[in-house]
């Protein structure tokens, strides 16, 4: 059974109602998010963003990587970013992983994971503070880009900052 | 001016009204999507997919990169997911733009973006096959999980499927 038919189902009914064709790509509120993919946190909803308000990056634990950089270097010189919010949550599925867990997951379906770094974490406030200062130090993410990290609470829905 | 305190006052409301906070991490709906970061796209509305659906991986682009792989092998092994949607998009930064005129750019506020692939594409339905490959030939990326390919409209809100 595949999903694939019923997202395409939704989306006619979306198009169908469709109004927000007119808006620039140049996010309206000037601020990008990096957060995670879990599936319970919606961005847009838990931070009030509108159709064109701001770009959304996602991954697995809203970590920095190169990825992220590039996309963030995009945002700002393109699209006019100025302000930057990291947000990491409770219930994590990379919080207490380790990379020799996932390598071992790999390696028993045949497969060599490397020398991947799946950014595991054992302390999600520190994860945060890394995360904005591995922002900050970069030398690709610009100096005027004013950056917050915040911790989401899958449980309540709520967000509390933590630098 | 910060949008920041406003995110966060809208959080707050959000909050007041939270409903969802039973959901369990594994994506219900057993899918990934791959999108771009574009503020004019929400693909929990324009897929129809509900708190706890999906997980929803968010580059510029929407492209396939390291990074992501890391992440789908986290949401495959660890959160069950077997369906994989990859969506790139009209009037996309990416679409006509060069790594040359990226790095100048960087230049010009005299930072060396050094070899930083930005990747930057000339065909859009040539871009979604091109990452759907590059997925399927990955061997990180687990032979049982079904993958398509679409464009969506920014003016419309319709996808299109490519592959």
């Amino acid at each position: 059974m595949s999903v694939i038919p019923e997202l395409l189902a939704a989306n006619e009914r979306y198009a169908a109602s469709f109004t927000a064709g007119g808006l620039p790509p140049a996010p309206a509120r000037r601020v990008a998010v990096l957060t995670c993919m879990d599936a319970r946190m919606d961005p847009a909803k838990f931070l009030g963003l509108g159709d064109g308000d701001a770009n959304v990056l996602r991954n697995a634990g809203g970590r920095v990587h190169p990825d992220v950089i590039r996309s963030l270097v995009v945002s700002y010189e393109l699209l006019g970013t100025r302000e930057l919010v990291v947000v990491h949550h409770t219930d994590c599925g990379m919080l207490g992983l380790s990379n020799a867990y996932m390598r071992g997951r790999l390696r028993a379906r045949g497969v060599d994971a490397g020398r991947i770094d799946f950014l595991p974490f054992d302390d999600l406030d520190q994860s945060v503070r890394d995360d904005v200062d591995a922002l900050r130090a970069s030398p690709l993410i610009a100096g005027d880009t004013r950056i917050v990290g915040l911790v989401y609470d899958v449980h309540s829905g709520r967000l509390r900052q933590v630098v």
